[in-house]
């Protein structure tokens, strides 16, 4: 792979749809349907969806990153939330589609209300979970409809051009990175199988396929993952459910000592098979399509919806994936450390640009020459664009980072050792006396999660307000978590773990996580400090609990200019003063003299 | 009502029960089942149920306040938590019943294990919830036997000395008390229905009876309610249930105006002619009986299994109910003032026993004129005994407070005006340095909440862990809520609002919960320190949110002696003095002379 691996073009393609929209209604119709639903998802509710599964896209126009569309005879609605109320309206002919918030209108009233008694409702089993699913036809059936599950999805009937899926080969993820080998892991998953009682698992998540078997793909952006199945029977061989043109050379051979291996139009039969012998089978609650659960069930099986246990293990790091992320933030910090510095010398001219700023720092991750991929797109925000909190720069939304301004990039790389996201928020000039209150309390927050320490079992929803009140003391608040959990070469946005209100998942020794606490000025700035965190057990002489504590893997400074030390506790600031220690020790062998400089005034005691 | 309120009998009462338990087998056999279910609950699942619904403790001999037994034709078990795993193999003949930890067997794995294929279970739908019941079914049916709910007990059967049902006299609570005329409550609750869709609402829950009427009763100890129903229709007027013998002059009057009334006996008619009609009927999740959402549902109607509304109303405290609930609090303050002075007068001799202590402490409140019962038994705790939660000191536990030790007591008093509920932790003679600790540790997790500040719609679970984060600093923690909801001259133990690990129920100004951290070593001593505080909307210059604080109820000093000053920060001990002086403010002028001069050393500043 190789970049640059960051666009700045609008992606809002523009061009009439009303014709798509027309030939969907004839298609539905064709089906003996009076409509049907087109959720922004494949088959695997990945984050990061691969072309040929943007049907949304394609129908609407609308390229933000949760939407749904429910196209009736005579209505069409794109529901959406708080984040894509401006977006959607601009990319979308609102003559086709009325916006409509979720916040304001949940999708399953407005069905319930607008789909006609006795009228039929399609949609496309491989998209949605068996939980929405059986929401969707509860509000159906509220309108007096039927729910109705179509073989075929009447977009791909329309779209004559749509991409084929894509092919990247498959790679192994040698235990040098994974540390524990696929054989080891196939065995606790069986384990736990036994535990639950289910006879098989279908992984539907290409994030645990990756890590259960110990290999990695390309199939989408930003996350090294390979799209495909398994199915995976308490006892015996696995199955893989692969397109056979991606699996070659030495990943063919790694694979072959593990599972027998399927083409994915295969997995149905299969699926079928396993229910009419009564087996019980385990499909994820998460990413489990509707398609999986119904063919068990259909054939007289029992699908088993619940927790794939493949996402706890694989959120529970080993002690190489541990070192791994250690070395990947080193490597990491190296280069954000040359960004920053470049940074502090460019910006004060006033001629510096979000983009500059996203490709500055891509080609300094790129110059470790380990960087697999950027780990997201950046969010780069000057000024008032530093407040949209989900901001995409593109050359039309381009903003110079003008003096008296905050700067604020979140950012992140993808090293086969390691996952990682940054975010600092950086002050052109002289910052103003709420700017450094504010970043003074975001900060404050952060501090509190990385200083927590608390008993097993305990969750991150626990935790969440610590990050918070040094806000709330204002009056102030972020309308996002505090953080999510991070995989390991793989998805940087990975559960069960979360630090967040519905975060209820016990923070076990060896999950990552972000440490990201927020607050935005709308119209004027954002502030967001981020580093990744790691749960470690604590040892705490007279202890009565088996404590935990958090590692900060994360190494680069915090702007200073923008700290109010008068805010701070006598704890705080040794707190900042050690990290910034630790980040000089640990960054500046491996630094320019230039960048060395610059860092030993950055990370100076308070 | 006169007191004394709380006995110290032994309330194990003995005898053989083996006659018993054969009894009910055979009338389990006459009704042509295999086993019969026996949970300790009324048909109103009250926290304290009238002697009539003590079958558990009949049958038993458990009178733990959580206990379930399952009666099989071979076996028989008595599931129970953690708390009373001592007390009931000494109560219960465990030749005759198994004692089992649900924390190690759940009641439904035990039934799914040992009820034979094909065997029916019985239970009485009057004594389970509808999502109970449905628990209990889904465990039967994997035992492949059926779950059949009998229309009479069993136990009733052969208890034949079983207390009459209560019939105290219903009293009105008048609105110098209730701050809203019932019919303006009645409105609301209509208005709620409405909005839900709701044709009719069944009132299960005695204390939201009550308060939806402005009536009080003493069918039960500690809480004034009446035992009865209402059914309430959206539009029209509503039937209360309630034996016309407790029905009688101004209650009578006043409950004439609002609504008809028939006995208990009429309700499972009422409710059959309502599902009859097709009506969707609000059942309550917490209260309701699974025999009410039968009898709806099977005549035809859609019984709606869901939160009563009355229960978020009646959380939500008016003006009236809060001056209330601050004069209750300065009253209590005094007896509470008086127990304390004569408890350092007295204690150092070492002669005191528990018991002495919570007569005195009775003494005191019933010197108010103005007690109506005591909200729970005091629970009064010498050394080991307070490490102990859920103690209750009977004649053969009680023990003597010793130089040296700590003792914990929590106790409250039931006004017309309003419920309290305080505890407080005291030294006799001089305390260890690790009892100072831990007594500081917990006293700034109470501070913690006390001072929280909080935009709307934060959970009590969001700020749980402030009260915790001082003892899990130090490896230490507690295994009960930080603190929980408490009525206006009702339960002591209200829901929905929390502040616990489970607490979402967002804190809205008007809510009342108590703040009660706590350490418990067990063997040793036992600290919790409680008030009771009241959620209350707080300006803050520049908020951008709307806010909430707590404002601090209950009127009693900390015990200075075991505060060590210098783990504490500058602002909690300036909280701390500021707290005192208001506490002297109020309770000194209604205190005589000596305690007038105890309660100024006990509140001079720190």
């Amino acid at each position: 792979m190789s970049g640059p691996f960051q666009t700045f073009d609008d992606t809002s393609a523009g061009g009439p749809r009303t014709a798509r929209l027309d030939a969907l209604r004839d298609e539905i119709k064709k089906r003996g349907a009076h409509g049907f639903v087109v959720p922004r998802a494949d088959e695997h509710q990945c984050e990061y969806a691969p072309a040929c599964a943007e049907r949304l896209a394609w129908l609407t126009g609308f390229t933000g990153s949760a939407g749904t569309a429910v196209v009736l005879a005579e209505a069409a609605a794109l529901f959406t939330d708080g984040r894509y109320t401006l977006q959607a309206p601009m990319q979308v002919d609102v003559s086709d589609f009325e916006i409509v918030n979720i916040a304001e209108t949940r999708l399953a009233d407005w069905i319930a209300r607008r789909l006609p008694a006795g009228a039929k409702l399609g949609f496309d089993p491989w998209l949605h979970t068996a939980e929405e699913t059986e929401r969707l036809r509860v509000a159906v059936r509220k309108a007096g409809g039927d729910l109705v599950a179509f073989d075929d999805n009447p977009v791909d009937a329309i779209w004559t051009d749509r991409p084929a899926p894509p092919s990247a080969p498959v790679v192994t993820h040698p235990e040098e990175f994974a540390g524990e080998s696929a054989q080891d892991k196939l065995a606790r998953i069986r384990e736990a199988l036994a535990c639950a009682g289910c006879d098989a698992l279908v992984v539907s998540d290409p994030h645990n396929l990756a890590w259960a078997f110990n290999i990695r793909g390309g199939d989408v952006s930003h996350t090294p993952i390979t799209l495909g199945y398994a199915l995976l029977p308490s006892e015996g061989r696995p199955t893989l459910f692969l397109a056979g043109e991606k699996v070659a050379g030495e990943a063919a051979r790694h694979l072959e000592a593990l599972a027998d291996r399927a083409e994915p139009s295969a997995l149905a039969q299969a699926l079928a098979t396993l229910g009419q012998s009564g087996a019980r089978v385990r499909v994820d609650r998460a990413t489990g399509a509707e398609a999986l659960r119904a063919l068990v069930a259909d054939a007289g099986g029992e699908a088993d919806v619940g927790d794939d246990p493949v996402t706890l293990m694989k959120a529970v790091k080993n002690a190489v994936e541990i070192e791994g992320a250690r070395a990947a933030h080193r490597r990491d910090g190296v280069a954000v450390a040359r960004f920053l510095a470049w940074f502090d010398r460019e910006a004060p001219a006033g001629a510096l640009t979000e983009i500059d700023a996203v490709e500055a720092l891509e080609r300094r991750r790129a110059e470790t020459n380990a960087l697999a991929d950027i780990s997201f797109p950046t969010i780069s925000g000057a000024g008032p664009n530093g407040a949209i909190v989900h901001y995409r720069v593109s050359r039309a939304t381009n903003r110079r980072i003008a003096p008296g301004e905050l700067f604020l990039i979140d950012s992140g790389g993808q090293y086969r050792d390691g996952t990682t996201d940054i975010t600092r928020t950086l002050v052109v000039g002289d910052p103003t006396p709420q700017m450094r209150d504010r970043y003074t309390r975001v900060l404050r927050g952060h501090i509190a999660i990385s200083r927590a320490v608390f008993p097993k079992g305990v969750t991150g929803a626990q935790i969440d307000a610590f990050a918070r009140a040094p806000l709330w003391e204002a009056g102030l608040d972020y309308d996002h978590g505090t953080g999510h959990g991070v995989g390991s070469f793989l998805s940087v946005h990975e559960g069960p773990q979360r630090i967040a209100k519905l975060g209820h998942t016990a923070l076990e020794p060896g999950m990552i996580l972000s440490n990201e606490p927020g607050y935005y000025k709308t119209g004027a700035y954002g502030i967001r400090i981020e580093n990744l965190i790691i749960v470690e057990e604590r040892e705490i002489p007279g202890a009565e609990r088996s404590m935990r504590g958090f590692e900060t893997l994360t190494l680069a400074p915090y702007d200073a200019r923008l700290i109010d030390k008068s805010l701070l506790t006598p704890e705080e600031i040794m707190w900042i003063d050690a990290y910034h220690a630790r980040v000089f020790e640990e960054i500046s062998p491996a630094l320019d003299e230039g960048t060395r400089d610059w860092l030993t005034k950055a990370t100076a005691p308070l």
